[in-house]
């Protein structure tokens, strides 16, 4: 293929999204949907992209840093967007890609199919990206000459009843020759309702200056195109990418009890023979190895989990999280920013935060390693075949020696040298009969408070 | 609209949902059946309200009190428990709506257009409530003249196979115009198989009596009105009206990663920009301000959250929390009547019951509230901008001043003065050597039992 | 019926599951393929039963026992592999069942009906089980003479255009008449593509014989029949024993918010009026008394529930629990190996493993039983009416006696007599100021540091 460039338009408020986030920020498989649409690009050889927002859109400048955005002061339609970003984007000799920001399934494939036709002898000024909705109603549709050549795009309320009947639809995404596409942008007019400069025109105006416009269909191995206009289409994008994400997943050798309640993101990877129990949800940046259990109701996310290691249930693994091979990770259990060894465990109650586990260390239920003072963070050591008794605290920083014991409940708050035992606790004192006392006394209270 | 009444028809032992509980108090959406009727009575202006119930369902009568409830002696009919209300509900002289407490989605639209159409100027004595249920087979099918007017109802087993045709079929639900009641609910007579008073045959008498019977549709805005005879009827009743609580909460812009993984609660208010992670279940009395991100496996109920806040993975929120501006509830923390301020934040393994926490309080790791002593609770008054350290744990009643520390482990039983550090626990002591030689002896041990 | 013994083919390697775990052992409703197989046979009354296994699938042989094994050699086939167990299977005079490991759903119902077809008095030699598919491509239809009896059976490659019209398919599975099965088995040969010799051919060569060969259908009662050869067709088979599984568990008298979120075992067994949340998973191995409350999000096996227990949310019973009447677990607590008597209460934040409480017995949030120290576990045992304070660590093996309390955040090494109260914590000690002064420290460091 030749040089391909992007320009990527995201200025629309998303009015029916009812929210203070620029509609492009919203989330698919915990990637926004400008993101996926950047992550797709990226799977080709691009060699520049501007993005298109509107005024006030830092985050999203911020989202797609180092890419450079453009500001459409004021919004007068998806021709004038393009248009927008003329100076900055300047003169380009190869294809340009339309893209949308909230359209986040138009994949690599298919760009590629975009750009490979639009390269094509025939050399047409533009390729429309066609689509076939289950629902047309509202959608452009494409009419064709039969040979893959676009005739005209037909807006809905000009369409004949045969034209209505077409159901190939187009989805705004187009394909443009560089060395053409200010001549098209610039030949734009508003002269319509709204009085809105149409990307869509430069269909009719390049075929009026005798040039081909062509048109091709998303790979069907994609995830189906589908724009997002407001959260009721934001949840059925996320059922429809995750659906494709477990089907991947199960098509490599996952076990998944119950796929629709596993909840995957868009960079989950999951070795073979990886089982993993009903309601468990990965956020971003999970790699797991072969041969792991994951039980039901985990949350995982930032974490690396090496063979063998069983997970869950119940448990939190977040970022910087490494779960050594054969490792348990049990009910209730948070690591965070936490190394542990092969085959150590924790497998009850406990808080490991800024914390290395040694191989075979075992981290006693209710173990918590008291990482902040308010201020700072700091890091607890654990050394190999530690014991780490129930209910203990560890007071970082501190480091527990190879082979040491902590007796239950202690309070650890200096270092403990290998192979020695560790007690910190209140010495015991019993009170013969006095909860008889206590009883009677606070029954008598209670009866007399009514 | 002029004066309205209701007679609630519940006594039905609901043999088929195999249960000891009434049939109507059965839950949807965290409120009984009898309940979700009552509701949608109260948005219109009723003047009484009487509930019929069998013998011996006193938990009907305290569920639907203060309205008061006639007792059914016997079940003959529901002409039969229409007229066991006579002596209490006496005369009336606007419209009476009778309902059924197994029918919980007959929606405060459905019962205006049920009582206009009865003060319409045609002065219908009976209006009945028609559905067009998915699968018509056992309900008696409406036979209308064309305008609207009722020609009669067709049981299914006398139905004619161009009848069967009829999508309309009776509900039970009517009004009925109150000074005609007593007259046609007097004339029901029980010659039939099962020597039963039928409610229905007044349709039939009203029209002997020269009287017009009138039709209405259910809104479509509505939830589609349902029978609920069993527990796999009640999961269908559940599944629908969630459904339509979550596309209510969507419209009003909260994001939900999968909505068929969140549960509401009639009650439930979601602001704006409320992002709810998969497995979220709200019980009822939960009131959730702008901005507020949900994360995964939360279970909250009797809970306000202020704009801003953070809650789980793994939170419970239980009766009572108030969770203030940008605080973070974390994992497996419960709260119950506690109340945090501004940007608190307990974040792990934590229970605050009976508990005032100050603005940007830190609750370590592992703390508990101990607000019980086995007889009574007491309450935990945490100041703004303290730090308890992990694993501590507050006896209440008990006081931490304004800018005060806790030591991570401590076990406080007095008030701790502002600005001041507690510290309760006990000293560490290490015993070098002595692990290696524990190991040793266990390792000997297990190995001699085998 | 006469007697009957089966042969289980279980030699599939299962290529498409990319496992390295035999395809049988896969699990469905917490129950391993070929499990499902052995069980719906053990409803039978079976002589003798053999699994074909491929060599080194001493993991599937561990599953069956005490059922022998058969190892087949090469895989040449399902003729093949019954061949292979003629010599320990031997002469047996009655009917022969032929099943497969992967086809876990033939139940009891359908190979009675197998049997009784091959006893009636035209006595078929073999009687080929029909399935009728959703989608039947790669299928072998079943071509009859319109009164039960097979005519032949045609691979979907020979068959014309009508012949692949017929929706009735062969499952493999079949009853042979013990007397006749090595005659039959012995003149399969491997003239075809593969070189293999298929078990299909004895209805042809049985029918050269000049014996009867009939079809049955499975019982409509059971879960249709599936064959699973990937993770997609597993996770299909899940869903759909669930399906069953849940269906059986409502028409019983339980409740489920939201039955598709309910994992049920094989053998899970519910009580009437038994009311469960959204999300909750049952392992093998659970028995659920009338009246209990199970929340969201509980994790259950290997437990035993009796009457009126709530239990949850977050709640995680493991093997060996035992719930008393009317007792209470809530959120974030784990029970292993752990009886509680009538109306004792462990709500929050704890872990009771391999203890005993009684009766009425409060364990307060956050309490440890400390029952590992590495190497045994040992017990806790808890009287009837004690009191144990919040963060309690109590270290096994340990007696708390009847009526007695422990305070809050002792850790408990020595038993407590009954009626005594046990303290052993550090005793508070505070530092008027030191808080202010260490803030404004950290901060000024904070503040140097970055």
């Amino acid at each position: 293929m030749g040089e391909i460039a992007a320009i990527v338009l995201a200025a629309g408020k998303g009015t029916r999204m009812k929210s203070a986030l620029p509609k492009v920020l919203h989330r698919i498989a915990g990637r926004s949907m400008i993101g996926h649409v950047l992550d797709n690009l990226a799977a080709l050889k691009v060699a520049k992209t501007a993005v298109v927002i509107a005024p006030g859109m830092e985050s999203v400048a911020r989202e797609v840093a180092p890419h450079p955005t453009v500001v459409q002061q004021q919004q007068l339609g998806t021709g004038h967007a393009v248009a927008a970003t003329k100076a900055t984007f300047g003169s380009f000799d190869g294809t340009v890609l339309v893209l949308f920001g909230d359209a986040p399934f138009v994949g690599a494939a298919t760009m590629t199919h975009l750009v490979r036709r639009r390269e094509a002898a025939d050399r047409p000024a533009v390729v429309v990206l066609g689509v076939r909705p289950e629902d047309t109603a509202g959608f452009g549709r494409l009419v064709t000459d039969g040979t893959g050549n676009l005739e005209r795009i037909v807006e809905q309320r000009d369409a004949t009843p045969e034209e209505l009947e077409i159901d190939l639809c187009n989805s705004g995404v187009m394909a443009v020759e560089g060395a053409a596409l200010w001549n098209l942008i610039d030949a734009i007019e508003n002269k319509n309702a709204k009085s809105e400069y149409y990307l869509t025109d430069i269909v009719a105006i390049a075929q009026r200056k005798g040039r081909t416009v062509a048109v091709v269909e998303a790979d069907e191995d994609e995830i189906p195109l589908i724009g997002v206009n407001d959260r009721i289409e934001l949840a059925q994008a996320e059922a429809i990418c995750q659906q494709m994400l477990r089907a991947d997943a199960l098509a490599n050798g996952a076990t998944m009890i119950d796929p629709p309640s596993v909840f995957l993101s868009k960079d989950t990877r999951l070795g073979q023979d990886v089982t993993i129990g009903p309601n468990v949800v990965f956020g971003p940046g999970v790699t797991v190895a072969d041969n792991v259990e994951i039980r039901a109701f985990c949350h995982i996310e930032g974490a690396a989990i090496e063979s063998g290691a069983v997970i869950g249930p119940f448990a939190r693994l977040r970022q910087g999280s490494k779960i050594g091979a054969n490792a348990h990770i049990g009910n209730f259990v948070e690591t965070k920013n936490a190394v542990l060894g092969k085959g150590a465990k924790a497998n009850h109650l406990t808080y490991l935060g800024d914390a290395e586990v040694g191989a075979k260390s075992n981290i006693g239920a209710g173990t918590i390693t008291c990482n902040y003072d308010g201020f700072l963070k700091e890091k607890t050591t654990i050394g190999e075949n530690v014991f780490i008794g129930s209910n203990s605290s560890l007071v970082a920083p501190v480091t527990i020696g190879e082979g040491a014991m902590v007796a239950a409940g202690s309070v650890i708050t200096r270092d403990v040298e290998p192979d020695a035992m560790a007690v910190a606790r209140g010495a015991q004192t019993d009170k013969p009969g006095w909860a008889a006392k206590f009883r009677a006394a606070r029954e008598a209270f209670k009866n007399s408070r009514g």
